[in-house]
């Protein structure tokens, strides 16, 4: 079969590999029928997360069950089916606490895990799901239209709901989204969900302004660094009590301690890739940071009827669309900020 | 009068001063009955923090009023009163959302404010107090015996308290606490205050160890860096939900993220001179960092009714008295580990 091999930073390729199957009995084969390329799969590519060896990609997908393991008992080959980024067994420690991504048994899909070994990831036209009871999520197959809304909740619409929760988003608050990307754009979404009354982006793209407006958001600050910061500090009367760092930067984390007033919380869900943080910047303003991987197997099942019924519609983040042998072509697009994020269609 | 006086990297000296007064309508003069040193004027002493020019030092003070401007109310000559390390009007947005350390019009004593200048310190036989009202706890005058416990209240029992709601600590859990200083023997008290089952300090040394099981610690790990992780971590079964940190150095920091499990809080409160904290560590394991400077007017209200009646007794931090005439004698016991915190006697 056909599948999205990185191989080394700058050095992406679609190749043929050996078609998985089941291996262990909680094992589900997918066909894969959309799958999404992430803002870390970039990272990837530009050598920031350097790979022991090539690896498999794609931990954003959706797909059809084609056959499943003898142990599988609630997931059937012909059912559609929504993969968060890591696997999870629902049973350990983490899991019952919550914590689906932090699953003792879990894995990331086209990651290496601690045994070196790598768990192939979506980016293809099948892909091997262990632990599928637990891990997968079950849905109405969606029609076209409706299926990139639906990708999205493999993680970032996930992950910018999380980032609420996180940041203590309520109805009534101002809420500060440091951030244009598909993590951001989807937290605007989250925020309004929640019924914040300020959603304040910072976003220096005019399409991405556009995006962000059309999201929920209230106000957009085209400045960054110092400069941002003091047209929010002055926008909102001294900061913000609830602020999304949706990148993961040293210099989105700057700008979103600065945009926390006093006691702050700030939600951190960018991959921080590096970033050494000054804690006394935090421990001077009181503020507190919560954030990590977002638990997608815990949330799915919360946004998909209002993602299915319209009420929620993250599709906008996934605005280029891509065949599987152009892959390559659908990294460079996002690696350029041709679009936010790309589909890859099989 | 006589004061202390902090001039430049060790060197810390007792000194003849102008005696404060009554300068605005909202001061009050206050005769210091006591003042303990604090973790943080070592860290001046041993030049963490530069001063631009010398500084009358002390934070931790309780006294009797001596005066009071035309506008206090509420706080009269001949009163006891206890002082928070820092000033505050009890008004300002901060204050209002119960966050007085952030006081937009309150100051730290012995330290520069914005502007230069310098709020004298409270190691001196009086000290001018503004924003009388709003800042000084009066109390009901202690007997000798019970005056370092209520000494502990303008910083370290108040701050160890403010730990244990940051690290979100409840009746039943398990906490680790790293750090055996003032801080961290004040959060054993606080952890034990509130009900927590299992309180785990980190300690290498002997007499402190005593201390903490004498304030409730049920177990002491001897062990530091990753062999002491990995023994809290055996310990606890994966590690502690609610860890406090109570030291400032990256190595603690380091350390409380270790012992964090998945999906855990972190209360920090040592100061963190110059810690760069590797966000990653923290990503990886979803954890939440909450803390900074604790809210001492805030939380005096609701400690000392304990302190005076005797079921909180955090008098033994306070291991060492001297004359305010030996605060450079007492420096240098807290330097050099002789004694957890000094008492200075005017």
């Amino acid at each position: 079969m056909r599948a999205v091999v990185i191989h080394d930073k700058g050095d992406v390729r679609v190749e043929d590999v050996a078609e998985p199957r089941v291996v262990q009995p909680t094992d589900a084969l997918v066909r894969v029928v959309a799958a999404a390329v992430c803002g870390s799969d970039i990272a990837v590519l530009r050598g920031l997360s350097p790979l022991p060896r090539p690896v498999q990609s794609g931990h954003e997908f959706v797909g059809i069950v084609e056959d499943v393991g003898s142990d599988v008992t609630t997931v059937r080959p012909g059912q559609f089916v929504i993969a968060p980024f890591n696997t999870s067994d629902g049973d350990c420690a983490n899991c019952r606490r919550g914590l689906p991504i932090a699953c003792e048994n879990g894995r990331l899909f086209g990651e290496f895990g601690p045994d070196g070994s790598a768990l192939e990831g979506g980016q293809a036209e099948f892909v091997r799901v262990p632990l599928a009871d637990t891990t997968l999520v079950v849905a109405p197959a969606p029609s076209e239209a409706l299926l990139p809304a639906v990708l999205t909740l493999t993680d970032v619409m996930a992950t910018g709901h999380e980032a609420t929760m996180h940041a203590d988003v309520r109805p009534g608050v101002a809420v500060v989204i440091v951030g244009d990307g598909a993590v951001g754009q989807c937290a605007i979404l989250a925020c309004r969900r929640l019924g914040a009354e300020r959603i304040v982006v910072m976003s220096r793209d005019p399409r991405r302004q556009l995006l962000a407006r059309r999201h929920g958001a209230t106000d957009v600050v085209t400045a960054r660094g110092d400069e941002g910061v003091a047209e929010i500090v002055d926008l909102l009367d001294g900061g913000s009590g609830h602020v999304i760092e949706a990148v993961g930067s040293l210099d989105s984390m700057r700008q979103a301690i600065g945009c926390a007033r006093p006691g702050g919380r700030i939600g951190y869900m960018g991959l921080p890739w590096g970033v050494e943080l000054p804690l006394w910047e935090l421990f001077g303003k009181n503020l507190s940071l919560s954030g990590g991987g977002a638990n997608v197997r815990a949330v799915v099942p919360e946004l998909l009827p209002e993602v299915l019924d319209g009420r929620l519609d993250p599709s906008g983040v996934l605005d280029a669309s891509f065949s599987l042998e152009s892959a390559p072509q659908a990294f460079q697009a996002m690696d350029t900020r041709q679009c936010v994020k790309a589909v890859l269609r099989p």
